[in-house]
């Protein structure tokens, strides 16, 4: 299995900041409970109905693959990937449809019976918006989904009933984080109906300066206007990044540049090389690009933030490696990419 | 002024351990105190009396530094090479007589009228020993030294008299300070008559693990067997080192090619790299040619060692920086001369 996912191997985005835009449709059967209340054989029955509608009849062509049948560290790549949840991983009901083009993944028996989801580069919330609406559009005609008149889509969480739409970007806020600003602007958005979380979902730190932001509210507000008030809110973020960087590059310029240089011989270089430290590096990367300091496809970068890590690393090349194997193969994939981009011999 | 030392710019040793070595011979003229106790009129005597002889009548050719006459970044440089001592550089009577070819240096009014050194890349001991007679010898048929029958020459400091010589290499023992052999081995050369001391001389730290070991006694023994002596046990030395790298490197292979390849990556991205951090990552590349790991001719490593320093930088450069230009210019001849010897294109 090679690496699937639009967002980070068909990326042609030059957006340093903004690297990703998704969008996350929740629906469920009628008639069957939700998965946390269901039996064995209603998830399968989840499975069989919807999978095999993906298989068959959806444009583009979807992929099934089934959490029982795959080995844990093919399930931690599609998390990396973002093309699953942390949840869905676990799930021995769990499978997930992933479109031919990466686009577009539906989860099966998560915490819903589908969870629609368009994720793709850059700054792009109308496009995932428009690709998960026509998914659930073609899936809608063929299912009954559980609705309300009132309500709208019902969903298992009451946070998800209504729209059953989370629309969210993912922002690389280095300059933000050091002049720790970046505080009072992600307490700000709550007043907005947005919400901030790390890389990897709720929970998790926001390291290398990414962060997540998404809608809250879910119920009485159209679909559109979700993504234009999180569209106008991150435009609004990305201006201030790019604001403080700009006022950082200033004042020292030789001190940022050296920074940016640093990390880039480390990863030019480095033989043994972990997930946190190359994490950082890259973020010091995607600063550099950022404030035109490296001429680097920002694309590159969101690539190997997902190729580094160990799931993706292990199964893209079809290895079972210890923690210092992987950190020796780490390093030289993200050296031999780079030089490659860099238009430089291997070292 | 460029950089004039033999050691630094004509070296074509291939020997990563041992990086120069030294012979000095104490001399001092007949009926005129030493420095210590002289006139400033004596001093200007000295001065006349040997320049002219060096300048004019020497073979090879000597260009005759008054310090009197010299800023202080040059007489810095000029340390820094180790062609003088931070002694004569702070002395008004002080000069110094340099051979054209950069291997011979002789200091006047030091702690004695006269120190006749020569100084050369590798472990060149028998060579620096001759070239250091030679100039001697020619010296000698000039001018009267002070001599005891009993003694031999008469110096300042009655730890010099006898044959006035010291002879002394600077080796870089990485693995043998890793491996913490390096305190018991500098403990067990006393027993040999020789002792240790950092780069810059006695008193001074041993920075990126390099050593000065030179003999203590000068008197009752003949100067080849002062060189001899000191010749075996650096040999002894150099291959417990080898002994050590070795085995560092055959039980964690991939952390050492990390650590030399870090370093090499930092030294050509850097944008402000100070002496400290240049000389500590200097050290793991020469680590890394020794080890077999990095191809590299280890003379541009001894030239960085000098180049990079304050004094020598300004110099060289012709011109006057403070810290951080100084470690912005660093990273830059650093990155330079790197790239430069790899091949690969300015960064």
């Amino acid at each position: 299995m090679d690496c699937r996912a639009k967002w980070v191997a068909g990326g042609e985005t030059s957006d340093p900041i903004v690297i990703s835009s998704r969008v996350r449709l929740a629906r469920n059967l009628k008639g069957i409970p939700f998965p946390g209340a269901m039996s064995s054989k209603e998830g399968s029955e989840v499975l069989s109905r919807v999978a095999t509608l993906l298989e068959q009849k959806a444009p583009h062509g979807y992929e099934v693959f089934y959490m029982a049948k795959m080995p844990q560290v093919e399930r931690l790549a599609l998390v990396e990937e973002h093309l699953i949840s942390y949840d869905l991983a676990n799930k021995t009901e769990g499978a997930v449809a992933i479109s031919r083009d990466g686009a577009t993944s539906v989860m099966l028996n998560e915490e819903d019976h589908l969870r629609i989801q368009a994720l793709l580069p850059g700054l792009s919330l109308e496009e995932a918006w428009q690709t998960a609406d026509s998914c659930d559009d073609f899936l809608e005609a063929e299912l009954d989904f559980a609705f309300h008149e009132d309500y709208g889509y019902l969903t298992a969480c009451p946070t998800n009933v209504g729209t059953g739409m989370r629309a969210s970007v993912m922002l690389h806020l280095p300059a933000l984080v050091e002049s720790r600003q970046i505080g009072r602007l992600l307490a700000a958005i709550g007043q907005f109906g947005l919400m901030a979380r790390g890389l990897y979902g709720e929970g998790t730190e926001a390291k290398g300066s990414i962060f997540q932001i998404s809608n809250q509210v879910t119920c009485g507000i159209a679909e559109d206007e979700i993504v234009r008030n999180l569209k106008a809110v991150v435009e609004q973020i990305k201006a201030q990044e790019q604001a403080h960087l700009q006022k950082m590059v200033a004042l020292q310029r030789a001190k940022i540049e050296d920074r940016v240089y640093r990390a880039l011989g480390l990863l030019t270089n480095a033989r043994v090389l972990d997930s946190s430290e190359a994490m950082v590096l890259l973020s010091e990367l995607r600063l550099g690009v950022s404030a035109g300091l490296l001429s680097l496809p920002v694309g590159v970068l969101s690539e190997l933030l997902v190729l580094m890590q160990p799931g993706v690393l292990q199964t893209v090349n079809k290895v079972n490696l210890d923690a210092l194997e992987r950190d020796i193969k780490r390093g030289e994939i993200v050296r031999r990419r780079l030089l490659e981009v860099l238009g430089r011999e291997k070292q």
